[in-house]
């Protein structure tokens, strides 16, 4: 494609993706199909010929774009949001076209150093004091497996050259963890048993007593304990583990400390919320990821640590046909993540931040917030309705409660009939989760495009079908 | 940004973007810059104001633009390509607008759907048999991670659950296999020791025998052997395992077969070029990047397995907010990689493959070979140059070698001081590597952009360099 053709049809193509954002509050969030009803569009074998471009995104229009989950829909509810803000996805087309390989910074040096100010930006704004510095991943999971990949190197003394052997590793975190905690117990050899899950209290938030008790039980045993993992934000509830308490036990214990705040990190950006981080700038890492709640296009994760050098040692592998002479002056970033080959990310991020401005970004997450508590206010306000859950972020956790009606399992049949209905209209898309056992709706704001009438909207939605489903269901 | 202040910001940087496309040839490949240079123009703190678009794209044509390493530059010859081709780029333009999060069936259902397709279209035009299946992930570190961790768990039992203790586990890769094998090891909790690099033979394959007697003296060492990694286009020179022959031996061994054809994979798209690849049927599973020689923008590579269900029980955790009912009919690909989230990479993919067609692939690799072929023809035709290695791809390893100068130290020296006048040009962009001991100049083919007439003017410029070199270090 020469660069006159590309030029049409990447004119062509913005029309498209304009035409998509102005119109995707019109089609159902959850396209209306069952498994394998897109793949029947499609030829099984690849196509000998070249096809002509106007083909392919007539099928684009056709097959694909109507049946994408549509996250960019106001109604999207479900999970953590992923805004493909106009900034982010300008940035976006830029990096897709120069294809710079941020992994060293001779590969690309304007890549690198925008890193390297972006990131500082972003730890300056949280709050965080300039101990830390770090680098963007492509996701939590990624950045929480290189954070932990460097606990375990502390632990052992050199994992990375002798390998996990010997006295079984421990990390630690809350029972209300994300998955991706277990899973870099896993990559990492530690296993999903390497995991010790914590139980929380009645505000989901980890229970400390009970991590003391599990160390010194694991000490007891001969296991050695690696690394406490605080979540600031759960995914089931926004749940915030005691931080500043758990700093304390690090310290104590001599363990890491990584701080999982992905999708609520981003409200540190306000000075008055930063309560329920209060700690984390003890942390020996943290994970804020700007793909969740700061308008940027997936993938985009950041990864601090007061630490680099341990990182470094976890993960570098420097070969010959690598080396440069400038490794002194400047961060080769593929030395301190699993991957070697990296995206442009702090492009996007760049434009993102100074398009909204730190204001910007501050007043559309309080905005969020608000929107999070006026909601949880309406269920509390509802006797027939029943909040879950504290709302110290976005999140509201809660579920139709007729009054009376007392039996867990009819609830929990109840709520998730509701959830079926209400994903059913196209106008909403919620999820679940089990808090203390009871199925549980989950509404996630921060979504950019979700504003406050779509709050009311879907309230208006629940106080309606949840009487109906309650009726049916009786 | 509203939809229609969207719209005017996308059509022009989609002008942005065909300009760059359109004048990259003139800027020199290696943008001149020292460390720091970079940063010097970028304030040090975030804005807390917006900032108008127009400002922040004029940043980006001032500092930005100019000063990456310029990848799309047909003179760009360094490292493994990664081409933005026209059709791949439309392709991330809608990805980023759509971002749908392709980490369950549920969460994005023509995103899974599309990546099953391209998935088996690739494979099946790859030569490979249907016992194959896969997904595509970031990088080939991930997909070989991914791999390497299914290897484990099947030599462990169940690392994934109890850990990776008791006797040492170890892979095995020749010593010129990539980086990412061993940081797979260093990932996984083998530690670089659990990586045993067999030495080459002269053409720098893996020397069989010397692999057989590794895993007889580990196996009497107590060591348990569990994956066998063959590289079919080593990163240095492009070598090719004897994969028929590591095939054998992992059978008789019963250890897991991964094939790191990362680069040079996609020669198997061509039919009667199939003879280095003899053999990777067999394999457990193989790695062939799209974002190297597949004109696909970073990121996607593309991990086969014909053991899926050995993947998944690896890396596969479910947690109950993440519980949909579509799991029997579908794929969720989050649980067959280290991540959760996923971009939507199948859409740039299937754009590729309908706009070239596999013809149009093909005769683009065919030209890539020839190119080349031609380019080594140079080399040995010349008396004072000396190609170090075969040609089975696209990468020339080669060097300047004055008739009758003897001394080694004395070749490298002169290498390596004409590797960087050739780089200080600007007008190329080649990298180096060491093969026995010796600097080694290194052509690395596949850039989209790259015609016959950029590799004849290369040759010129080493010829011409290479005796002004050789007379300054006399």
């Amino acid at each position: 494609m020469d660069a006159e053709a590309f030029r049409r049809a990447a004119h062509e193509v913005a029309d498209l993706m304009a035409d998509y954002l102005a119109t995707v509050e019109q089609r159902p969030v959850l396209p209306r199909v069952a498994p394998g009803d897109v793949r029947a569009h499609l030829p099984p074998a690849a196509p000998a010929a070249p096809e002509p471009l106007e083909r392919i995104l007539a099928d684009y229009r056709a097959f694909i774009e109507p049946n994408v989950t549509h996250w960019q829909h106001p109604g999207f509810l479900a999970y953590f949001p992923s805004t493909a803000s106009g900034p982010g996805i300008l940035g976006e087309m830029l990096v897709s076209t120069l294809v710079a390989n941020a992994m060293l910074w001779r590969t690309s040096p304007a890549a690198t150093e925008l890193e390297e100010v972006t990131v500082r930006w972003l730890r300056d704004a949280l709050g965080l004091p300039l101990a830390f510095d770090g680098l963007f991943t492509d996701t939590a999971s990624t950045s929480s497996l290189a954070a932990l990949a460097a606990a375990r190197q502390l632990a052992t003394g050199d994992a990375a050259a002798a390998g996990l052997y010997g006295a079984p590793l421990r990390f630690y975190a809350s029972a209300e963890a994300h998955s991706s905690i277990e899973k870099a117990g896993m990559m990492l050899g530690l296993g999903r048993e390497g995991v010790r899950r914590i139980p929380v209290d009645d505000a989901y938030a980890m229970d400390v007593e009970a991590l003391d008790a599990a160390i010194a039980e694991d000490r007891a045993a001969g296991i050695r304990p690696a690394a406490i993992v605080a979540t600031v934000g759960t995914t089931g509830s926004n749940a915030v583990d005691p931080v500043e308490r758990l700093a304390r036990v690090a310290a104590r214990e001599v363990l890491w400390l990584h701080v999982d705040a992905a999708y609520a990190g981003v409200v540190a950006l306000l000075p008055d919320r930063r309560a329920p981080f209060a700690g984390w700038e003890r942390a020996d890492s943290i994970v804020v990821n700007p793909h969740k709640w700061l308008f940027t296009p997936l993938d985009c994760s950041l990864l601090l640590t007061r630490r680099p050098t341990v990182l470094r040692d976890a993960m570098s592998l420097v070969p010959e046909y690598l080396r440069t002479t400038d490794q002194v002056a400047v961060h080769d970033f593929n030395e301190y993540q699993p991957q070697l080959g990296r995206r442009f990310r702090a492009l996007k991020v760049w434009f993102i931040v100074r398009y909204f401005g730190l204001e910007g970004l501050r007043s559309r997450i309080a905005e969020h917030l608000e929107q999070a508590a006026r909601f949880a206010a309406r269920v509390d306000g509802e006797p027939d309705a029943e909040r879950l859950a504290p709302v110290p972020f976005a999140t509201v956790c809660f579920r139709w409660h007729p009054r009376g009606v007392t039996d867990e399992a009819v609830l929990d049949r109840l709520n998730q009939q509701l959830m079926e209905r209400v994903n059913a209209t196209g106008d909403f898309f919620i999820s679940h989760t089990r808090l203390g056992g009871r199925f549980t709706l989950r509404l996630a704001l921060g979504n950019l495009r979700t504003e406050s009438r779509h709050v009311e909207r879907f309230w208006d939605l629940v106080r309606r079908l949840g009487p109906e489903v309650a009726a049916e269901s009786a």
